[in-house]
C-alpha cells in the first residue's frame, strides 16, 4: 500500500512539538495516558488502511449523484466506513464521558481524522459532520434532545448536518431567510431552502439531523436574528418509529473534486409540514453555530495540508522510482538516466510541498493543543488558549487550504505529464482540495476576521499572546547555535506585523473601515507565512534538543534532520515573501476601492 | 453569449503597444493592410462564435475516449470546427504564398488562435498542431513531401501531430528508442512506441501525418543522434487511395481537462511494416523539431492566459450580477446586500486575473512580433528579433502557464461555493490550464532553457538586447508624469537581474554547473515577473499616450485608465514578489543538492 500520512511525524508533533502528556495532567483527561492514545491512534490507522483508503479511487470515479424524488446515490462502502469508524468511536471521541463520549483530546480525536482525510476525504466528512452536530446539540440542547438524537449520531446510524448557506445568501449569514414560526413546547414550523449541505442525504444512514440556522418570525433583522433548530429528515417517536418531516433533497450539487461527499440541496417544509426544535435561546443561533464552525475551521485548514501530503507521498514516491535525464554536470548521454529525485528542480517542489504540509500540520496540532486547553485547563491558562486559539483559527484555516492547493498542483508538476492523467491519485487530491478555500468562510472571510476581529480582540491581547508565544520559541532556538541564525530573522520578521498594523491603524484612526480591510488577504498571507515560520522553528528546537541528546535509531536521525533541513528550506524559499507582503500592504496607491471599478475591467 | 475574449485588447496590441503596421512594410507582409487584418480577426470571432464556444463544455462533458481497435471516440462538431476552421485559413493562415498559405503575420494568426482557444481550448489544439506539422514538412521536408502531404492537412483533411515523448523518456529527448532502420531511397522501418500524442487519432480526419523523432540504426547516442521523419497512417497512393501503415492507436489518455483533446499512444511497426520517410538530412531531427516546439511554447504561453482570460470575464460577469454582504463600513443589515464587486477582495481577485491575463497576452504578443521580425525583417533587424525571440520564449511559456492557472484559481474563488460545481464553467478552465505548465517542455525544462542557454547565448547578447528594450519603455514611461515613478521603480527591479546573475556566475566559475542552475525556477519567477512588468509599463505608455491626445470614445478612455490603473496594481501587488525571488537565489544556504536529499523526505 502506497504511503499517505506520517505516524512519525504525528508522534512527533504529539510527543514533542506539543507536548501532549500535558493534557494528561488535566482533570478532564486524567482518564488517559500516552500509550492509549498512540493505541487509538494505531487503530485508526488500520481503520484507514482496511475501510477507506483502498476505496478512495473508486469512490470518486462512482461518485455521489442524485437519483431524482428525494434520494441520493452513494457507494455502498460509505456505511461500512461510518459503521466501522463509529464503533471504534471515531464519530464520538472528542465528546464528554457523560455524553457517551471517549472524551479524547482534540491532538488526539484530529489525528485520527488527520489519517482517515489522508486514506479518503470524501468519506470521512460524514463522520466529522455528526460529531460537530452532536457536539453542538450536548453544548447548546436539553438533556431531551440530547437523549432523542444523539446516542443514533454516535452510532453512525443517523447523520448529523450543518445547514447555514442559503441561495441568495451565500456567506453572508445576515441575510438568511428561512423562517420558524411558534407552534409551541419550543417547537417550530420551518420553511426555507439551504444549499450545499454536505451529508443532507445518502444511503449510508437511515435519519438525518439538520442542525439549522433560521429566523423566528419577528426576529430582529441580520446576525442577531438567527435561532438554531434541529429539524430531523424523520421525527423518531417513542417505539423508535420514524415519521417524514418534509425536508425533502431536491438534488446533489455536481463538483470538480470530493465526489464520495454529497453537496445537497435540501427544502424544508415545501408541504407546510416541517417541525424544527429549538436548540437554546431564541436569536442565539449563530453564537452556538460559531462553535461547530470554529472546530469546523480547523478541521478544514488541517483537512487541506493532509490531502497535500498523500499528494506529496504520491509524488516523493514517484520521484524515487523513475529514472529520467542526467544531471546539468553529466554530459555523457551513454550514461543511464538518473532518478527524477536527483534533479534540483524536483527536489525544490518536494521541499516545498513538505514544507507547507508538516508546516501546516504542526500549526493545525498548535490549535488542536489549545483548544484542548482552553476546554480543559484552570481558568488562567484556559483563558490564555482561548484567546490563541481565536487568532490562530483563520490563519490555519486559510494558509493551510491556499498552501495546499498550490502544494497539490507541485505534486501533479513531479508527475510530468502523467500527474495530469486520471491513471495516477494526483489528480484526484487537486480537484478535491480547491473546495478547502471555500467552504467554512472562504480565504476572503478569513482574513477579514483575522484583521478585522482578531488583531483587535480583547485590546490586542490575542496578538499579544501569539506574539509571546513566537518569542518563547525564538528564545529556545537560540539556545541552539545551529538554530541562531533563524531565530535572529524570524524576530526581524516578526517585527513587520507590528510595522504593517501601525499602518493600517491610520485608516482606522480616519474611520476608514474599508480601507484598513481591504488588504486584508494580503495580511492573511503574510501572518500566515510568519506564524508557519515560528511553527517550524518550534519544530526544529525540538528536532535539535533530540540530535543533541543522541537517543535515537539512525533513521530517526534522519527525521530529525529532515526537519531542521525544511525549516531552513521554508525560511529561504517561503519566508522571503512576507516582506514582499508588506510592502504590498504598505504601498501609498489605493487600488481596490469601490469608487474606481467602473473604470477597470 | 458570454463575453470570453476582448477584441478591444487585441486591438490595442496589435495597433498600439506592439505596432503591427511595422510588419505592413515589410516585403513579407506587404499584401497586408490593417483592414484586411482586422476583417480576419473579426471573422475569426465569427467562427468562435458559432462553431465553438456553444459546444465548449458539451465536448468535455462528452469526452474524447478510446473505443478498442485502434479507434478514438470524438465529438462530432469536432470536424465542423477543423474544416469550417481551415477553408476560412487557420491552418495554412501562417504558411508563406508559396506553399498555399495566407502568409499572415503571426501577430494575426495567433490572434485568432488566441479566440479559439478562449472559445473552446480543448478543439483548437488540432488545427495549432496540423499547422505546425505542415509548417516543419514546409521549412526541411522537399517538394514530394509537401506535395504528398500539405494540402491535405491544410484542408483539415488530414490531421499533422509531433510525435517526440516515450514512456521511458519523457522530457528527456536524448533517451528515445524508436529505431529507424534504412529501406533505401529515404524510407525507413520504424519500429517503437510514442505517448502524449495529441490529436494522434480521432474521427474528424481521413489520415494523420505524424512529425516523428526516431533514431537511425548506428546514429550517436543522445540527441545528435536524432531524426526526423513523416509517417503517416496511411500512405496515399497516386490515385489518392489510402494504405494502412501499421501506425496503431493504442489507446487514449484520460485526463483531468482538455477533455476534447485526444492524448494518444501510438504504436509504430507492431507488424513490422511501418514506413517512415526522413525529412532533411540525418540527425538532425531535434534541431528541426525545435522549430515546432519553439513556436508552440509561445502558442502555450499565450493560450494559457487565453483560457485564463475566459475564466476571468466568467468571474467578472459573476461579480457583477451577484449581491451578497455589505461593505465593512455599512453596519445595517436593512440595507440591501451590496453586488460582490464591491468588495475589495473581489476587487483585488479580480485586478490580479486582469493583471496575469492582459500581461502576458501583451507579452505572447511581443513575441509574435519579434518572430514576425525574425522571419521577415532586414538581417540586422533579424538577428535582433531572433535573439529577443530566443530569450523570451522560455519566459512566455512557464510564467503564463504558471500564473494562468493562478489566476483561474482566482475566478473559482470569485464565484465561491458555486465556483466547485459542474453547474459553471471556472471549474473546467481550471482543469484544462493544468497541463500548460506541462507539456512544450515543463517549467522547470523552460527554466534550465532560460538560465542554462538563453542568459548566456551569444555572450549574452540576447539579455542585453533584453535590458535595451525594456529600458527604451522606461525612458518613454518617464515623458509622462503619471509613469515616472513606476518607470523608476521598473528601473530599480531590473537591477536584481544583474545582481542575480553576478551572484550566479561565481559557482560557473567554480566549475559548478549543478549548482548555477539549481535555482533556474525561481530565477525564471523572478524574470517573468519583472519582464511582465515591462509589458505593463510599455502598454501604460501607450494608454497614456491616448490619454492625452483625448481621441476616443468616452468607453474608450475607461479602457485605458483600465489598462494603467491594473499596471499599477501589478506593480504593488505582483513586482514586490521579485525582490523575494532574488533574495531566495542569493541566500547561502545551499539545500536542494543530490547529496543531501535521503535525509529530506
Amino acid at each position: 500500500m502506497a504511503r499517505y500520512v506520517s505516524l512519525e511525524h504525528i508522534k512527533f508533533l504529539l510527543q514533542e512539538v506539543h507536548a501532549v502528556h500535558d493534557l494528561f495532567q488535566l482533570d478532564k483527561f486524567s482518564h488517559l495516558n500516552w500509550e492509549q492514545a498512540w493505541m487509538i491512534i494505531e487503530s485508526a490507522k488500520q481503520l484507514a488502511d482496511r475501510d477507506m483508503h483502498p476505496f478512495f479511487r473508486e469512490m470518486d470515479v462512482h461518485n455521489v449523484h442524485y437519483e431524482g424524488k428525494g434520494g441520493v446515490k452513494t457507494h455502498p462502502q460509505l456505511k461500512t466506513i461510518i459503521q466501522n469508524g463509529a464503533a471504534q468511536g471515531w464519530i464520538s471521541g472528542s465528546a464528554k464521558l457523560i455524553h457517551g463520549g471517549l472524551q479524547l483530546p482534540m491532538m488526539i480525536f484530529n489525528s485520527g481524522h488527520h489519517i482517515f482525510s489522508s486514506a479518503n476525504n470524501g468519506a470521512i466528512g460524514y463522520m466529522s459532520l455528526t460529531a460537530g452536530a452532536a457536539a453542538l446539540i450536548n453544548s447548546f440542547g436539553n438533556e431531551e434532545q440530547h437523549n432523542l438524537f444523539v446516542p443514533n449520531m454516535y452510532d453512525g446510524k443517523w447523520q448529523g448536518t450543518m445547514a447555514l448557506t442559503e441561495p441568495q445568501a451565500g456567506s453572508s449569514l445576515s441575510d438568511i431567510t428561512t423562517t420558524a414560526t411558534p407552534i409551541g413546547d419550543g417547537y417550530y414550523k420551518i420553511k426555507g431552502q439551504k444549499i450545499f449541505i454536505s451529508g443532507g442525504q445518502h444511503e449510508a444512514c437511515e435519519n438525518f439531523v439538520h442542525l439549522t440556522l433560521a429566523r423566528i418570525e419577528g426576529a430582529p433583522a441580520g446576525t442577531k436574528g438567527i435561532s438554531l433548530f434541529i429539524i430531523p429528515k424523520f421525527w423518531p417517536g417513542k417505539n423508535g418509529e420514524l415519521t417524514y418531516n418534509d425536508v425533502f433533497c431536491a438534488g446533489d450539487f455536481q463538483k470538480l473534486g470530493q465526489r464520495a461527499y454529497a453537496t445537497t440541496h435540501l427544502v424544508f417544509g415545501d408541504q407546510d409540514n416541517c417541525k424544527g426544535w429549538l436548540v437554546g435561546e431564541p436569536h442565539k443561533g449563530l453564537a452556538y453555530m460559531f462553535q461547530m464552525m470554529n472546530e469546523a475551521r480547523i478541521s478544514v485548514g488541517m483537512g487541506a495540508v493532509t490531502i497535500a501530503q498523500a499528494a506529496y507521498y504520491a509524488a516523493l514516491e514517484y520521484a524515487q522510482e523513475r529514472p529520467q535525464g542526467r544531471l546539468p554536470s553529466e554530459k555523457d548521454p551513454l550514461k543511464p538516466p538518473t532518478l527524477i529525485i536527483h534533479h534540483a528542480d524536483v527536489q525544490r517542489m518536494l521541499l516545498t510541498q513538505k514544507a507547507i504540509v508538516e508546516g501546516g500540520l504542526a500549526l493545525s496540532m498548535e490549535c488542536n493543543r489549545q483548544f484542548d486547553l482552553a476546554h480543559g485547563a484552570n481558568d488562567n491558562e484556559k483563558q490564555e488558549a482561548w484567546l490563541l486559539l481565536e487568532i490562530l483559527t483563520p490563519i490555519v484555516k486559510a494558509w493551510c487550504s491556499e498552501q495546499a492547493n498550490r502544494s497539490a498542483a507541485l505534486a501533479i508538476q513531479v508527475f510530468g505529464g502523467y500527474g495530469y492523467t486520471m491513471d495516477f491519485p494526483v489528480q484526484q487530491f487537486y480537484r478535491d482540495l480547491k473546495i478547502y478555500t471555500l467552504y467554512e468562510g472562504t480565504t476572503g472571510i478569513q482574513s477579514l476576521d483575522l484583521l478585522g476581529r482578531k488583531m483587535s480582540m480583547e485590546k490586542g491581547k490575542a496578538l499579544a499572546l501569539l506574539v509571546t508565544k513566537i518569542n518563547e520559541s525564538i528564545k529556545q532556538a537560540r539556545s541552539h547555535e545551529e538554530l541562531r541564525d533563524h531565530a535572529n530573522l524570524l524576530e526581524e520578521e516578526g517585527k513587520r506585523i507590528t510595522q504593517v498594523l501601525n499602518h493600517l491603524r491610520t485608516f482606522i484612526e480616519e474611520g476608514d473601515v474599508d480601507r484598513y480591510l481591504s488588504d486584508a488577504t494580503v495580511f492573511m498571507e503574510m501572518m500566515g507565512n510568519i506564524v508557519v515560520a515560528w511553527q517550524w522553528l518550534k519544530q526544529s528546537v525540538h528536532a535539535q534538543a533530540q540530535l543533541k541528546a543522541k537517543h535515537f535509531e539512525h533513521q530517526q536521525r534522519e527525521f530529525y534532520e529532515g526537519i531542521i533541513h525544511t525549516m531552513k528550506f521554508y525560511f529561504r524559499y517561503e519566508l522571503t515573501h512576507a516582506e514582499a507582503c508588506a510592502k504590498t500592504i504598505m504601498h501609498p496607491d489605493y487600488l481596490i476601492n469601490l469608487k474606481q471599478n467602473e473604470v477597470l475591467f
